[in-house]
Parts: structure tokens; sequence; C-alpha cells
């Protein structure tokens, strides 16, 4: 199917915005973006009054955890783990997983976000979920071993790299995957150093929690006498197609080794903020050229999964971090927003050019809150808001028109999320 | 004209939320809140689906900055105010600036807040501004006298006595005034000593400023050589009914004075974050007992009106300011945007309940972001955005009904306040 996304203005790889049309191909592609003459397409999408973006990419999630959004607030990273959300992940069912999964799914269409990275488990519905959405994903397997036998730890560990291999290039391609150790602390070294190696020869990347907290890194400290980043470099774990979350506690020679090995950074504000976490050092990894792209994290601590809302907190939280008004410019923001978590997954987005998989969103700058209009980038990084987004496309398929969800019935995921949820704390308490 | 909100659940004063109707009297007072029997009303409004919320109180602000939205981004409190904001402001006419109010008043509408704190100048289109759109507020000439000259000064600080005067109980009695020093250390020390008695004795209350940076708190120990507590303190400037922005930077013994004093503090930690100027020790001051309130500040600073943003973002930042994750928790943000602003402006809202005036706003809590409800107070707090605002109220009113603002015309707003910023763009270059 073709499509012609017309009349309105399109953010260019250089974030300026021009009054521009994109056209897609048979295949998916935008097959040219500019004042387009007029030729037949299959559809077409409205976009007068609004701003074409690249779909956002949420670069670190679990997506699943929508059904626990709200369910145990206010407490800080461990207690919340270990009290609230493992208890009720233990029970969680593939269904459930599935159903959380198309939860986040609905609330990502109708936000711009056309790309996501997943480290759950029962991967297998979450990859389902992705297919009906029509949405783009890197998928993989959280590992954690400690508090494991031996035998449990390896099982652990294998599956994440079976899960890989299964589920690449699910959904039409749109899926691709990854091998997640949860974190260095939390995952056995022998194990990391038999796995680590077994994934590169797979040639699949790695994805895990990094530095989060203050106590993440005395964790490996104690136990291995230096930092997480020597630690996991020695393990092999920073290749050049590895993507770490959260990167909060980072001294300079951990961002000098994460530019020198060309592994991404995702930042999470919103869950940094929520669990004390810390104040990552964006702009000083964006100076030393480390990628940085953006994160939700969990829905249960952000608690939505609205990228837009990322792009301003980091922008905000960047400058704050710093003592620093000029520090994380909007730029940054939308730049993270987009290229940057396309950038970190490998995926061959976040720009809008000939070429390129037509992933989009377009959102209404016909608004109180987006008026008046002095800088369009302005807007997107501070007063944008998931709920601007008129229409989402990703790989040339209309997910969303006109505010309506294409792809999945969105009061039936509702509802069976909603269930599932209760469900889940009615069995696990 | 009676009113009947009809169908939803209510959050009531305990911040419990129950199924409930509100019904409104002739007077524009809640008359009932419970399961109402079936009495003829003028209008209803249907809250199914729904969760009617005190309206959302804004208490401290400068809404015709609303034209200066993205205009100037990203750089530190000082220049940007010199460079940018005040070139601006000096061309801005009476229009202006009333046009400007009314976009804030459209937005604030639509994101559910029913009353807002204003410092600005040429209050009189303020004021008819809120009487158009049907709001609450309370009203101020902002008084900056350094760099002018006594003349100049002592007419501008009169001003804002005479404009506290004039306006007192415009619209219906809906607008209330203050005197409004813009800060400590930007107004002189002799006027202060003259007029804050003059607006005590007119029974006009204070609101300021205070300590919003820590070039702030130097100015006035350079100046003074003493603390910006202190120092106002002896000024007579933290009365019961002052109420003072910011409160960044306070040390214990600035904390426990604004807690003796009965001086109620308005977080704006967009405004913060923003600009930069630290965190807020929110915790504390709710600790000690100071009633706490949450203003957006100007949207140039924010870089939107939406309260439902500055809810989620307290919650956040209060955490991160004192590294606890169980700080400023979700109860607390909803408490501060509600009841707190009310306190904070001395108005007699903030609560659903029988005797208060109706000034409600709606939420539609059937949307995915929403999905499972645990817990309504989290999704308030954390996850709800002022695009989830069904209908608004104030005073008995229905300012916005189904999303559609009855009060003002929204698209010649828009437009008017389009025009008139890019106009004074280009005057004041
Ligand atoms: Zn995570
Ligand atoms: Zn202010």
């Amino acid at each position: 199917m073709t499509l012609l996304v017309t009349g309105g203005r399109v953010l260019r790889p250089d974030l300026t915005v021009e009054r521009a049309d994109v056209r897609v191909d048979d295949d998916g592609r935008i097959d040219a973006v500019g004042a387009l003459e007029r030729r037949e397409t299959d559809q077409t999408l409205d976009a007068s009054g609004g701003i074409v973006l690249p779909g956002l990419v949420n670069a670190h999630g679990h997506a699943a955890m929508t059904l626990l959004r709200g369910y145990a607030d206010d407490k800080p990273l461990d207690a919340w783990l270990q009290e609230d959300v493992w208890p009720i992940e233990g029970v969680l069912t593939p269904e459930d997983v599935g159903a959380g999964a198309r939860l986040a799914a609905v609330e990502m269409i109708r936000s711009g976000t056309t790309a996501f990275a997943d480290m759950y488990f029962h991967v297998g519905t979450v990859a389902e979920a992705v297919a009906d959405a029509g949405l783009r994903a890197r998928l993989g397997h959280g590992v954690v071993t400690v508090g494991k036998d031996d035998e449990a730890a390896r099982a652990d560990f294998a599956e994440s790299l079976a899960v890989a291999e299964e589920y690449d290039g699910a959904a039409d391609g749109r899926v691709t995957t990854a091998v997640m150790p949860h974190a260095p602390h939390t995952v056995d070294t022998d194990l990391l150093a038999e796995f680590v190696p077994k994934a590169h020869e797979a040639g699949v990347p790695l994805h895990f929690h990094f530095n989060e907290t203050a106590e993440y890194v005395e964790a490996i400290d104690e136990e291995a006498g230096v930092r997480p980043g020597a630690y996991a470099d020695d393990l092999g774990m920073l290749a050049d197609d590895t993507w770490v979350a959260h990167g909060v506690h980072l001294d300079d020679a951990e961002i000098d080794l994460l530019a020198e090995r060309d592994v991404a950074v995702v930042h999470c504000p919103a869950s940094n903020m929520k669990l004390a976490s810390g104040m990552a050092p964006v702009q000083r990894l964006r100076d030393a050229g480390v990628t940085v792209a953006l994160g939700t994290d969990g829905a249960a601590s952000n608690n939505d999964l609205d990228l837009f809302d990322e792009a301003r907190d980091a922008a905000m939280l960047g400058k704050l971090a710093v003592d620093d008004a000029s520090a994380v410019p909007a730029e940054a923001a939308v730049e993270m927003a987009t290229r940057g978590g396309a950038e970190a997954l490998g995926l061959p987005v976040g720009r809008i050019e000939a070429g390129a998989p037509a992933d989009l969103a377009v959102v209404d700058f016909d608004a109180p809150h987006l008026t008046p209009e002095h800088d369009p980038v302005s807007h997107l990084a501070y007063a944008a808001r998931g709920s601007d987004v008129r229409h989402t496309v990703c790989d040339g398929r209309v997910l969303m028109r006109d505010r309506e969800v294409l792809t999945l019935d969105a009061d039936a995921v509702k509802r069976e999320a909603a269930e599932r949820a209760r469900d889940a704390v009615d069995r696990a308490s």
C-alpha cells in the first residue's frame, strides 16, 4: 500500500522544519520528501496544521509492567522490586504479559512511539503483541541469576540466547532481539563470561541496566574491586552494538570508555526521579560523543509511556544536573527521542528521508499550548505531549489515524489488561 | 443556573475516591455530594468513567508570558530575563497582555485549572480576561524598582497598591488581588518599608519571588548582611496572608520562619528545572507544617500551563531532592495542586464539599495510560494529563464541556495571541 502524508511540515534530519509531503512506497519505505507532484497513492494522511516527525523510539522499558502502573508508588527501588514488583511478576502468565504488552502498544501508538526496546519474560507473547500492533521492537528475555541455583541460572541465560535467536526477524522483520542480562551485579560472573561471547558469536547485541543507582555501582565494587565499567568491559559486555539503560552514576573513565566502545546509553529521567536514583550526566555523555537515547523504563516507575514527557524531562533534568540552563537544549531532547534511540537499537529509523522505513508521527500543532510558534523544535521538546499526536505510521502502515488506533481494539485491550492486572494482584497476595 | 455532575466518582477532601454526584446551587456553590435523589437541575454534566476533582489552583505565574512560549529557551535566568524577556515585555501593550492572558485562560480551562495567581502588568486587561473566561484569580502588578529613578520606582509600587485596590472583587468577586513586589532584591528597601505596611493596612496580601536562585539569596546577603528570610521578616513581608514563589534555596531557620509566620510557598518544579535554579525542599517544608502549593510560573519557563505536569514534577523532583523515593508521595502532589493552592491564595476552594464554591474538573479515566486502576490518586499524580480533563466548572458555571471551551472562542484567542506575539517580537528587535 502506498501512502501520502500531505499538507504538513516535516522535521528534517538536521532538525529544521519545512513544508513538505512524505510519500511512502509499497515496501513501507519513504520514497520522496518535499513538495511532491500529485500522484495516485492508495492512502493519504492529512497532516495540515501538523508536523511530521520520525516515530519516537523508546529505547528501554518493560512493556508488560503497564499491568503494575500505580500498583506501588513512592518506594525505593530495592524495596519496591522485592516487596511489590517481583511477587506479582512471579505469577504472571504468558497471556498476562501479552495483555500488558498490548496495552503498552496502544499507549505508545497513541503517543507517537513506533519502536521500542523491551526486557521482560514470556517474550513470545510480547513478540505477538508487536506483530499485532504493527510496531517495531527489539526484544529480549531479562536474565537474573542471583538467588537461583546453578542449573536454573544457566537455564535462564540460555533462554535469553535462545529467545534472541528464535524471534529475530519476527513480525515481518520488525522484531529484532538482544540478549539481556538484567544488570552486571544481578547475574553471575561465570555465566556472563560464558554467555556474552556466545551472544557475540550469534551476532546478537547486549542490553542491560548499567549504573542505575549508587548501590548498583557499590555492589560491583564490593564483588570485583572495580567500577562496573571496567568489570563489564573485561567480560566483553561493552561491544559497539551494546546499549545500556540509565548510566546515572558514571565516573569520567566510564564515560570515556562508553564513548570509545561506541556503547549507547538510554536516559530514563522519569524513572530516575521517581525512584530517586539520581541525575544522569547527559550533557557530559553527549559532549564525550556517546549516543544518548531516551526510555520510559516500565510504566510502574514513570507512570506512563509518553516519550514526549521523557524528552521534556531529559531537557529539564539535564540542566539541573549540571546547574546550567543551557545544557541539554531542546534540539538535543528531540534528537535523543528520535535518531538517538534508533542508533542505540541499531534500527534504520529515526530520520525522515528517502530510503528510510516510513516510521512517522504527525503532531497536531493547532493547540493553545503550542501557540504562538516562535520555535517548533522548542514546542516538540517542552510543550507537545503524546496526546497531540494525530496519526502514527510504522513501516508504511497507518497504526493510528485521527487518534483512532487501527491495529488493535483499544477498548478490548484496556478491558483485558485491567482484568488480568486485578487477577494477578489477587493471585500474588 | 443549577447543575448536576452525575455518574462519576469524586475525590473527597480526605483524598479518597468514591462514587458520588455533585449538585450545584443557583449561587454557584456545591449544595450536596453523594448518591443524590434525582431532582431537576438546569444543566447536567456527564462524569461517567471519570473522577470529579476540585479545580486545580495554579498559585504562581505570569499568564501573558504565553506570548513568549518557546521564544528563548535553554538560557540561564538572568541572561534570559535581560536579553530576551524584558526587551519584549517592554513593548507589550495592554491589548497584548490581554491576548496572552486569554490564551493562558484557554489553556488552563482545558487542563482543569480553575484558579490562578498572576504577577504582571497592565493588570486591567488580565482582569478582563479572567472575567470573560469565567476563571477565578488573584492578580497583582509586579514591582521592580532596580534601575529606576526614585520617582518611577515609587510610582511603580504605588501602582501595585492602587491596582490591588481597584480590581479586588472584579468579575463578580472571582478576582481578588495582592501587592506584588517582584523579589526582595529587585525592590528598594526604603520602598518596601514604606509600602508593605500600606498593603497590610489595606488588607491586601503580599506575593513575591523568594529564594528562587542561589544568586537571589546572595544578593540580599551582600546588601543587608542577612538571609532573605530575616530581611523580609524585618520588613513585615512575612504575614500570614503572604504567599511566596519558589523557595528553592532555604535554610532551616527560613523554613521554620515560614512555618511560624504561616507563609505559604508555591513550588514551581518545571521552572526550577528549566532555569537550573535548584530543587526546593518540598518534603521538609511540608514536614515543618508549611502550606505548599504548585505553580507553573510563566509559560516561557515551563513551557505549558498544565498543572498535572507540575504535580508529577513535584512528586518526582521532591524525591530526587532528598534522595528518598518515599518523599512527596502521590497524595502530597494532589493535595498541593488543589487544597494547597487554595490555602496559599486564601480562596475558599480546593475541596469538594457542600458549601464550597463549585470549582471542579472532571478527568476522564477511561484511557490506556490510566489503565489498570490500582490507585486513582496515583494516576492523578503520575499519569493523568491536562488533556484528560473532560469538563471544567468554575463558580458553578461550565467553562468547558466535552473539551469544548464555552466561555472564550479558542480559535480566535489562538489567532490573536499568535499575531500579537509575532508583532511584539518584531517591535522589540
Ligand atoms: Zn529497566
Ligand atoms: Zn515567576
